[in-house]
């Protein structure tokens, strides 16, 4: 008998939500370990050299190869489905969105997210960094406002695994990280459509 | 007669430089634009709307569409040649380090060199900065050097847009970023290698 895949992730973190929410649109069946912050199971992922780059998540294949980094994950498992679209333009299009993802945003958005929101990082959250980062959100807010102006969402004329990568931590970029986004709205309404996209499901709380 | 390929870059820039040299080694004929910090024809770039993140490189095809982020364009230019692995496994753990590249190195190991090279960003490195920088590189080295004591490339079995990715900012990662790459046999060794692939140009220097 197969094994089952096996996803480690996180699921207080985005990075791990993003491939929770395609594998809940895919329809995809897999064993969830749950990692988070200083969990067992997390220094066991580690010990198994499962986390290879030193973080999850981490996606274990049926035949035993493991994936890692999460945006590297939506394209090995959304590669022939609906999430990916079919021209090679469209295609590097979206990459660039969500090669921006992790250069710009995640770095800024998820980061200041952290540092007000996990315990054991409130030591490092000094104001001068929280107004740094707030600054320059809102620089990366204004990029993807731009294009929310002119189009419904980041892939070409349907909902992309671009949409799945920057929906993790912008929708939360309010309440966890702190952004007024109510001067953004087409950033609103793009958060609100996608989360009544039909098989959407919700980021978990951080414990 | 249709319009040539036109790359607006930085000379000095690692993430330019990936894409100059993906071109070199295809063979593609293109028009540069070069993009200096402060240039004419950078100020020009923007007020085009080329620089749809806000910075180069940006790529002009002939039929006029624009891919920004270096990452997605490499993948772009790339993407048939045989810096493109064909299986979809090998070509995921690619994307992998192309992400790891934009998350974990660029942001550390790039700023870190930005900050001792370009004079109009001294102001802002300060010993700390330059500290925690030097710390998260060499955690970002330490992952590289796990990777190269059991293969030759970030590629399966040879060269890929990974490796050029990473190539960008490593090769530098002594000279500009003063981190001590004589701790790291296999970086050293996968640099010469690279360096010596036929088709090999150098990244210019910092005006």
């Amino acid at each position: 008998m197969a094994a089952r895949m096996r996803l480690y992730s996180m699921p207080s973190s985005g990075n791990s939500y993003k491939v929770r929410l395609l594998l809940a649109h895919l329809g995809h069946s897999y064993e969830h370990v749950s990692c988070e912050n200083g969990s067992d199971d997390l220094r066991m992922a580690e010990e198994e050299g499962l986390a290879l780059f030193g973080k999850v998540p981490a996606l274990k294949l049926e035949t035993g190869e493991v994936i890692v980094e999460s945006n590297a994950i939506l394209c090995h498992l959304g590669r022939d489905s609906s999430w990916c679209p079919r021209s090679p333009l469209a295609q590097s299009r979206m990459l660039s969105w969500m090669f921006f993802e992790q250069n710009r945003h995640e770095p800024v958005i998820a980061w200041r997210a952290s540092l007000r929101c996990y315990p054991h990082l409130r030591d490092q959250a000094t104001p001068a960094r929280l107004e740094r980062l707030l600054q320059a959100g809102h620089m990366v807010l204004a990029v993807m406002e731009r294009h929310l102006s002119r189009s419904d969402w980041f892939g070409e004329e349907m909902p992309s695994l671009a949409d799945i990568a920057l929906y993790a931590y912008t929708h939360t970029a309010g309440t966890r990280g702190g952004y007024d986004l109510g001067q953004y709205p087409g950033i609103t309404a793009w958060i609100a459509r996608f989360a009544a996209l039909p098989g959407h499901i919700e980021l978990d709380e951080i414990p």
